[in-house]
């Protein structure tokens, strides 16, 4: 078994498709040191600038004094501390949801949600960018699992008219990690509406960056718990700290709390990221500087992103992603940048389908106009081919 | 499908199994703050009583000014941090591993190992009272499952013979999390290698409990790499942090590197939660009186147990539960202990078969001899019948 498992690792590397550890020595806003060098980053999921705010780590060095560092236990023996409800009541009232529910990770909770509502004979329909763990999830469930093209709501709706009297539920991103577009919420909606579907939305790179309160690509689309009865959204990328959570209905959170596996057998986080994610939620909140900082860099960089002619995808979120083709020339692009000391990550299958692999660049209210010209001067002198499809 | 989810969690109120949420607003050692009152806890899986320590704080609140709070990215894109790499390297010198992979929860690692290691037409064997995690992953993979009674290594064999030429992985508890006992890891590990087939081990908790210097289950065993290549185990329990790894060889972890899907998309842990955990590892090698004191209360607790005929099972770890029967019982009897005080988890189906509830006791080294005799003292209280089964 170890020896097919170093047999696929070998193919990966003779495909140039090895994933590369790189390690991280110090991080200082959207600067990175690694190597001794120091390499501006574009592509972490910090999108507001918040994993280092001040008032972030105060509430989590505080707790930690208070509480020390772990939970010691699970929620429902001894693990549910003060800072965690407090967190889940911030979370739902942001969101316009009754109740919500935290896991250790946007993983878990995507595994917790399906698997517990889920049940064989049911059907799944999902989009085909759809996040890893929402696949696994449908899987485990033991559900029919059918996967739409990107975003077509009416391949979608094909997909249901065979369903029988199955029950069934459809599951997207809000925004796709990988492609930075918005799913097309309102018709999703009105779908599941018609087809008495459940309607699950994974807000992971959505919360915090869209909607005029932050609260996400719900709020921005103007859909409540009624129409979007499953929320799933993390902490670990907008809010700069780690885990996840899930909002909607009292009969939802309770049943969750009572039959999700990946909630119930597991140890609550540890409750100074609790804290700290709280004090994220508040300022992600109240600093609406940073969204309009963010909003602004990102107009910035696809401005001269089109005046460079570079193939841009149509993204309006923090990811902005230049799709190059074949994995190779994502990698050499990404290696270009890195030699005028810009980290900017080269996503290549099986992440995304093949030739399809691309730059994953991802904005941030941490930068200043200054970097983000920095990186499109990079961008202008990236060689051929990964600049020759101009076109945007 | 929100309706079946309330009929089933209605069902499960019926039933007497619902499960409670209590929110502990303060923890100082092994004494939480809940609703007003202060219990002396018997439920954490703090085992060495290191949650709280100062070096572990310490080392938190260090990174966290250093370093902020979220790692902001997936290990492989920009979340890898130096404290990671150093946790890695302490945790596989530590298990006498080649080398060691963070992931972000014990169920994301387990379910990592074995979605990677196992294909369709593979066997995958696991006791019967394995964590829900390790079946999970089991069915993500979609190799065959068969689970052996409880610690029966003929039963694990005779599954074995039918399994023609496919590849087959064993996975057990090292300890196991409801009972107590250790798996019979020396047997196992003979028939693994008679059958050629993979030995797995989750030693959630052992680690940091068992063998002289610590590093569990497998060193108490005297098993090495060779004999149990792959060993999991967490850090939110003797570590008394979050987050989990994998050890074993360094083909493993660069298979599971290129390969797990929840090491690949998910947000690295904090780096300051690595940091604490650092601490910790060096903690749990050095101040072997933890494991000392620890040792020295499970043998008061039982002898004191044995002395009032309580119906123990027959453990030496940390975990001391009392088989109580039906889930009634372990529930009057946890609500009794609650007015004497003491905080002490009664577990019920599911998470345990029907008519084997009971109350799990965990020991820790945050207890005093004291605070044993106050345990034991109100043991002796129970109303009948749940001490009415007076035998060891």
């Amino acid at each position: 078994m170890l020896h097919r498992l170093a047999t696929l690792t070998a193919e990966r590397e003779s495909g140039q498709l090895l994933r590369r550890l790189r390690t991280i020595d110090h991080a200082d806003g959207p600067w990175l040191e690694s190597g001794g060098r120091r390499l501006l980053s574009f592509c972490s999921n910090d999108y507001l600038g918040l994993a280092q705010h001040p008032q972030l780590i105060a509430a989590f060095k505080r707790t930690a004094d208070d509480e020390g560092v772990g939970s010691t236990s699970a929620h429902l023996i001894c693990g549910h501390r003060r800072e965690h409800a407090a967190l889940e009541e911030a979370l739902a009232a942001w969101t316009g949801r009754d109740r919500a529910l935290l896991f250790s990770t946007g993983y878990m909770a995507n595994l917790g949600v399906l698997q517990t509502l889920l049940a064989r004979g049911d059907l799944c329909l999902q989009d085909k960018l759809n996040h890893a763990c929402l696949l696994d999830g449908a899987q485990l469930s033991g559900a029919e699992l059918k996967r739409y093209p990107h975003a077509d709501v009416a391949a979608a709706a094909r997909q249901f008219s065979s369903r029988g009297g199955a029950a069934a539920l459809l599951a997207t991103d809000g925004v796709f990690s990988m492609d930075g577009d918005v799913a097309p919420l309102r018709e999703l909606a009105d779908l599941c509406a018609r087809e008495q579907a459940t309607l699950m939305v994974d807000d992971a790179h959505g919360l915090g960056v869209l909607g005029s309160d932050g609260a996400g690509s719900l709020s921005a689309a103007g859909l409540g718990q009624h129409e979007v009865p499953v929320l799933m959204a993390t902490l670990g990328k907008a809010l700069g700290c780690a885990g996840a959570f899930v909002a909607g209905s009292a009969s939802l959170i309770d049943g969750l709390t009572q039959l999700a596996r990946p909630y119930i057998y597991t140890t609550a986080m540890p409750p100074a990221v609790a804290a700290a994610a709280l004090a994220a939620v508040q300022l992600a909140q109240s600093e609406t500087w940073r969204r309009e900082k963010l909003a602004a860099s990102i107009a910035r960089f696809r401005r001269g992103a089109a005046e460079l002619g570079l193939p841009l995808l149509p993204s309006s979120s923090a990811i902005q992603p230049l799709l190059l083709g074949d994995a190779d020339t994502a990698v050499a692009a990404s290696r270009h940048l890195e030699q005028h000391c810009l980290l900017v990550g080269a996503i290549r299958p099986p992440t995304v389908p093949a030739g399809k692999a691309r730059l994953r660049i991802t904005l941030s209210a941490a930068h200043d106009d200054a970097h983000v010209d920095q990186l499109l001067a990079a961008l202008e002198t990236l060689p051929a081919p990964a600049a020759s499809p101009r076109r945007v």
